[in-house]
């Protein structure tokens, strides 16, 4: 080989990249979830990777830090066209794409989204820069019914407590419905501190109610601080429990948006009392404070791990798409912030590698003469719906079965020779049996065959 | 609602987006192609929207127009990092994937990749700017079978003549080996001027013949004009026409490049032999002037739409990672052009809209308290495998059926009521009759279940 000048490639910070044995799991974990989003209804939706720039700020400046792309040959002559930017998640893109095709959906709309989403960030440790969200909204004109809210969270428990290495993860859905407290600093006559209180409280878990005490104090909410921690430290498990807990503090409040918002908490937690005991929990310290949610608030954490923080969050918005167009739109969605979650349970060991092929069965290839009939054979058996490889070249055995052992192969194909006709060896059980390329199948699969 | 500042957003000229019925059938391309791939044991990769632009140009400048990133709220005083451009092919991905991951991986790597790839253009009508390929690739350290070349056409065959919309296309793959006139040119001692030749003859389909011929009697090869124009006239759909019909036209050559490629182009044939007749032609006019490939190549046309280019193409390089690892990694490739492809047939209206919704059964509520019911219901047919949605507020029914009937609902199912049990209406026949949540099933799988 001649001397080449070698450009060594090293990993971009930030942007994961997985082993074949390790993408298979994601590609796993991508096709649960969406089975669980379809199983409910939801159509999929895919929208470009950039938007306007001017469509991504038009809410206002925006905290997220994003990338712009600027075209390496553009000529500086040319005329200018709008700014594009990559997206910085799933819900700005749907809020346009729903204003854009309004004529065209069928509204309650539901879709879901499994896109990556970008931030130009500074290259940190453990922050990514590109990364896949897995998102599901409802958007429907004027009203949308709290039927969705309390959907939300079944679906996410059903995706969460199925997915590869998540088994024995202890995790929580915790929600709670922002309408309680704006009500009653309304009622306590405090609606211009709404935000800043909100912000206070919604640190409770981080700085603890004591604090949370304290700065409410300086707030100068000086005969309510003690009514808001301990509504903030409320915890309960169902409807009824919720009720008496809040109506044991605040009785006879008869201000609407916190009647609201004790109603619609309450009817989210008894349509979610089928899952099991703990999956979910009403938290009034969940305020989410620095998003634009108006209603029901989710987070999700590991019990066990506090300092992961939120696995996937989301909440009720009145009005999704009212930057782009003139209806008002109502939605309600969740985000699963899919890769950091799986970089964390990949990393921490919760999940085996998968195999590094998707191969079920290497046909091998003793002797050119024998090509013919193996790739017969392998035709045969990707009829019945199995991968198969033919070894790519006439070679002795023991090299073939090394590279199915490799490759994690579990089954290896032998042609008919002399007067044995076709065989299969099962790698794992180191067996070998006699088998036809039309019929053959796993043995797990042709007992799941016999019991049905 | 109070008056709003609106920015109306419109579509992004180059970059695609579908409709949720659209989507559906985007989705079940994407499926059955990476089922066809796995099923020749091609294992899935994925690798970040962005390299770093330096790998991009490892090997010079490229003629691909590119998007560099830049961070909107960069700090004009932080260190430099290395400048990151979105990928503009899958294949560069790939070698500097194998590359960085070599010893991680098991050779033959077999990888397909189904990603975005973005090319920083000008807007201009009917070019894509970001866009789908769905490529394959095998690598091998130092040599690679041709094994391997001859299955990349038996695969995408595989994969065109099964997607929806494609079924009354009139497809061919064309395939060819540089070798044979690399060889000859060689032998002709005209090895100088190989490129030169190798690119008049890439354009035979385009000019025509008469054409041809005319150029290369300019570039001054007065003897072979006649032999070469011939040449890239041939088409043969098996090994043996093939080979008298070169060895009729060039007796006695015996320079060892001809040979191998005219061998290798048998093999690939042979290979291929169990698919219809005229789906696969070698066509020696098939160079792939511009690209870098060394030896088989290959190129997908419409028989009927020539203006259409190459659905897909692809061929065998010598060294994929040259630039990026001090090791002689051989590989052959093929990619289809998929988001163009599916633009074509569905503006072409080859396919119909799926539904607007994945969901199969709608569970209807007339009433507040069959809420706890219809959930239930809901749950029980889900664990069957069935998309459902509850309709999401108690409502008269026919508005309920309406819904049902805009989303392409195929099934409504009506709760117990007074002395009737469950049932189920079927939107296509407009039939009704009792069904149970648990052992329900549309007819159609009922009489696959049957049949089996």
């Amino acid at each position: 080989m001649s001397k080449k000048q070698i450009y060594k490639p090293k990993p971009i910070s930030g942007f994961p990249e997985w082993l074949p044995e390790i993408r298979i799991v994601e590609q796993q974990w991508f096709d649960h979830i969406r089975r669980v989003f379809e199983a409910y209804g939801f159509c999929s939706l895919e929208t470009p990777s950039v938007e306007e720039l001017d469509v991504l700020r038009a809410k206002g400046e925006v905290d997220k830090e994003i990338y712009v792309l600027e075209r390496l040959h553009a000529d500086p002559n040319e005329k200018d066209e709008a700014r594009l930017a990559l997206h910085f998640d799933q819900t700005v893109p749907l809020a346009r794409y729903v204003a854009q095709n309004f004529n065209d959906l069928v509204f309650p709309f539901k879709r879901y989204q499994i896109q990556r989403v970008w931030r130009g960030e500074r290259p940190q440790a453990g922050r990514f820069r590109e990364f896949y969200q897995c998102d599901i909204d409802v958007i429907n004109v004027d009203h949308l019914p709290m039927h969705f809210d309390a959907e939300m969270p079944a679906i996410i428990w059903e995706i969460l407590s199925a997915l590869p290495g998540m088994e024995n993860e202890n995790i929580q859905l915790r929600l709670s419905n922002r309408k309680i407290l704006i009500g009653l600093l309304d009622e306590w006559g405090l609606k211009n501190k709404t935000e800043e209180i909100l912000r206070v409280v919604d640190k409770i878990e981080k700085i603890g109610a004591d604090n949370v005490y304290k700065q409410l104090k300086e707030i100068d909410c000086e005969t309510i601080e003690d009514t808001i921690t301990k509504l903030a430290s409320i915890r309960a498990t169902n409807a009824k429990d919720l009720k008496s807990q809040i109506e044991s503090m605040n009785d006879n409040v008869l201000n609407p948006t916190y009647l609201e918002g004790l109603e619609e908490l309450e009817f989210t937690l008894q349509n979610l009392e089928h899952l099991p005991p703990g999956a979910v929990v009403a938290d009034l310290s969940i305020v989410r404070g620095l998003d634009y949610y108006t209603g029901t608030v989710y987070e999700t954490v590991f019990t066990e791990d506090p300092t992961y923080g939120s696995i996937c969050s989301g909440g009720r918005y009145d009005d999704l798409a009212g930057s782009y167009i003139n209806k008002n739109l109502p939605g309600v969605g969740i985000s699963i912030g899919f890769s950091r979650l799986f970089d964390k349970l990949y990393k921490s060991g919760k999940f085996e590698a998968a195999r590094k092929s998707p191969t079920d069965v290497l046909v091998t290839l003793l002797n050119e003469d024998d090509r013919e009939i193996a790739n017969k054979t392998a035709r045969a058996l990707r009829q019945n719906g199995h991968n198969v490889e033919v070894y790519h070249m006439p070679r002795n055995l023991k090299k073939q079965l090394v590279y199915a052992e490799k490759k994690g192969i579990p089954y290896v194909w032998m042609l008919p020779y002399e007067d044995k006709g076709h065989e299969v060896k099962d790698m794992t059980n180191k067996t070998q049996s006699s088998a036809t390329p039309e019929s053959w199948a796993p043995e797990s699969e042709q007992k799941n065959a016999d019991a049905a």
